[in-house]
């Protein structure tokens, strides 16, 4: 399908270059960081190459348009990011972005004329480096305020409007970011499954048909910081042994859901003070629930929640509830699964309908605007990890459905 | 009992100016620092003043000596440490150190005479600044070599060779610290308690029975690092959850313990990659289990480790156990029990003897020499916190049992 075969692998390669910490062994290339920045003027490079008009808008969203002949038809947008997590794989969010060049290359070299224009995005921060993702396609949805900006803050202490200004942009114009839905026909982006679904099935392709959608909040367990040899067990308020009884409630919880598709995960613990002489006095869980189900998804929530109150109760410790992000949960348009399904019969390809359990930038679009994702297997089911692959046949066969679904979308 | 009221308190104070973190709210003073330096060059002159003649050894070790009458006699010592933890209280150790001085004063200022010579002493490193408590204790056992300092290693990555070289030790020369058994009549060290054991009973004073010891061990579970949204439940091995089965078992098994005395706690968990949206990896946590009756804490880590196998068995996680450190539980001696229990009587105080939970440089002497300890009390049990305290009351009851523990002792 595509006219230059190793173009694209060498363009995965060559960004995965654009690295931030080369020594752990994995890429590291956060949103408004000078890395990322020419990293993106690579991209713009490539977009330019395969004859589309670059524009960067207030929060560096950036977009590369191929006109259609119908110039004032809502467009067809597709696309992903290219920031990265801390010592990541390579494929996360950049075959959306390199592949859709790819597939405009592919389309191009084989005559096609789109009616709807063609618009390609590599949205700014889908990796959480504020500590909520998305921040691009928040934006261009409408739902990051000025305040946002200010409140949001990385490890690092710095925060969103901070890094806007470092990186050249005005915190002050992030409304101008948004994009209005009547302008958009479809979304459609191709990603990597991150999961071991089409692993397992030895299926080529994934159709999404509903993203899964997280609700991530903080439990603080607070009991007694006292000396490890001198306080009896009888006499201790151990945080640390309360939320060990959460850690182990969220996966039974999250297994028991009513749905099937829930899962319920604890990423992060923090026990302070940390030494191995000393009572943990505070405990920190950072607990992430999803499912494209919101309600089964908030059944859960609301029983881990009662359970860690219980266990705090019952352990004299104190219990406190801080959310970090509710996001709703959308299913994909039928007729961008459709086009997509087309295009894979089409290549003779077998396309698993299934879920995203990872949330993605069209799912913050998809309130707003008809969107579907393709996916293609990630070896292992591994993600945001240095080891994180998908094969060049394999990343190929994404590029070709993801071509066909937006030749069928842009001449819709 | 002392002639001077305030003097202890006013030293316990300017002590605890010597201090590293000052923004942190407690006192950080670790060994082999310029600020520790500082701190030992005013107890130098502290000790000076009350008439002692001072000598600091191969690892830093300083001792004050009142000679006795008998000069050929195995001597009586006393002390404990000035170093501390990170953002640590005014009093664990220091009073061991400050209140001994404050102790000669009085039995000077009462005509006093040893027979045999008293000996004060602050213990190098008690706090493990290197990983491994009692450093300086531990030479003067005979119980550090050479190979151990290139061994040790702190967090800033400096071994205990690199430190005693920047503070102007020789490691070479680690076993002129040892300290001949045969010269040493007895040992007695005055400490706060680090438990609430006397404040729930309302006693002033405790007499150590026994000292329990550390069995310290770090048991890493290894799973699947994969995405949290993308994985579901039952394809996961998360690390986190058998880890949080393993922190209940601990608290579990060491209730259940024969002796009734054992203590078990997971003070140090690290859970990586550590991101809201990763499903652990890789989860260590490091486990202390203490007893003074070293059966009993054996069957604890035994079936811990048991426990912890099975736990991984089941997960599909690989478990790894590393061994920290492991002490030796130490009985007093009858001889200095009695000497306490006399003082504490003749002062009419209600004397509890008690096992000491913690451990103290009197556990590593007292596998050579004849030792006892006296506790006073820990409001609330703090310690190792900023909120660490004991009143001028009680700290100057203590003191008056040590100075009538060191008169029978060096007049034996």
């Amino acid at each position: 399908m595509t006219d230059a075969p190793g173009r694209l692998h060498a363009a995965i390669a060559e960004l995965a270059t654009f690295n931030d910490d080369v020594a752990a062994g994995g890429i590291t290339r956060e949103i408004y960081t000078p890395t990322y920045a020419a990293a993106l003027r690579r991209v713009v490079e490539w977009m330019g190459e395969a004859g589309l008009e670059t524009r960067l808008d207030a929060v560096g969203n950036l977009f590369g348009r191929w006109a259609g002949t119908d110039a004032g038809a809502p467009v067809v947008l597709t696309g992903s990011h290219v920031d990265t997590t801390l010592n990541a794989g390579a494929y996360d969010g950049v075959l959306g972005v390199l592949g859709a060049i790819e597939a405009v290359h592919a389309l191009r070299a084989a005559g096609f004329v789109p009616r709807r224009s063609i618009e390609l995005v590599a949205w700014a921060g889908e990796e959480p480096r504020f500590g909520t993702g998305c921040v691009g396609s928040r934006a261009a949805a409408g739902e990051l305020s000025r305040a946002d900006l200010d409140r949001l803050r990385g490890r690092d202490g710095v925060t969103m409007a901070g890094a806007l200004r470092s990186a050249g942009f005005d915190p002050d114009r992030v409304e101008d970011a948004r994009i209005d839905p009547a302008t958009v026909h479809a979304l459609v982006e191709l990603h990597i499954e991150q999961g071991i679904v089409l692993e397992t099935g030895g299926e080529p392709i994934g159709v999404v048909g509903a993203i899964a959608a997280p609700h991530d909040f903080r439990l603080t367990f607070r009991g007694a910081a006292t000396h490890a040899g001198a306080t009896p067990m009888d006499l201790r308020r151990d945080a640390l042994v309360g939320a060990a009884e959460a850690v182990v409630a969220v996966e039974r919880i999250a297994r028991a859901s009513s749905s099937g598709t829930t899962v319920g995960t604890v990423g992060v613990v923090r026990a302070r003070p940390g030494a191995i002489n000393v009572v943990p006095g505070t405990v920190e869980l950072d607990v992430d629930v999803r499912d494209s189900d919101a309600a089964a998804r908030e059944q859960v929530v609301a029983t881990i929640v009662a359970d860690a109150r219980a266990i705090a109760a019952e352990r004299g410790l104190e219990l406190e509830l801080a959310e970090i992000v509710e996001d709703v949960p959308v299913e994909s348009d039928p007729a961008v699964v459709a086009a997509a399904q087309e295009a894979a019969a089409e290549l003779g390809l077998t396309a698993r309908t299934m879920i995203s359990g990872a949330y993605h930038d069209a799912m913050i679009m998809g309130r707003r605007v008809p969107v579907g994702m393709i996916f293609v297997p990630s070896r292992g089911g591994v993600s945001h990890h240095p080891d994180e692959y998908t094969s060049p046949e394999e990343l190929d066969r994404g590029v070709a459905v993801l071509a066909g679904t937006l030749a069928r979308l842009s001449g819709q």
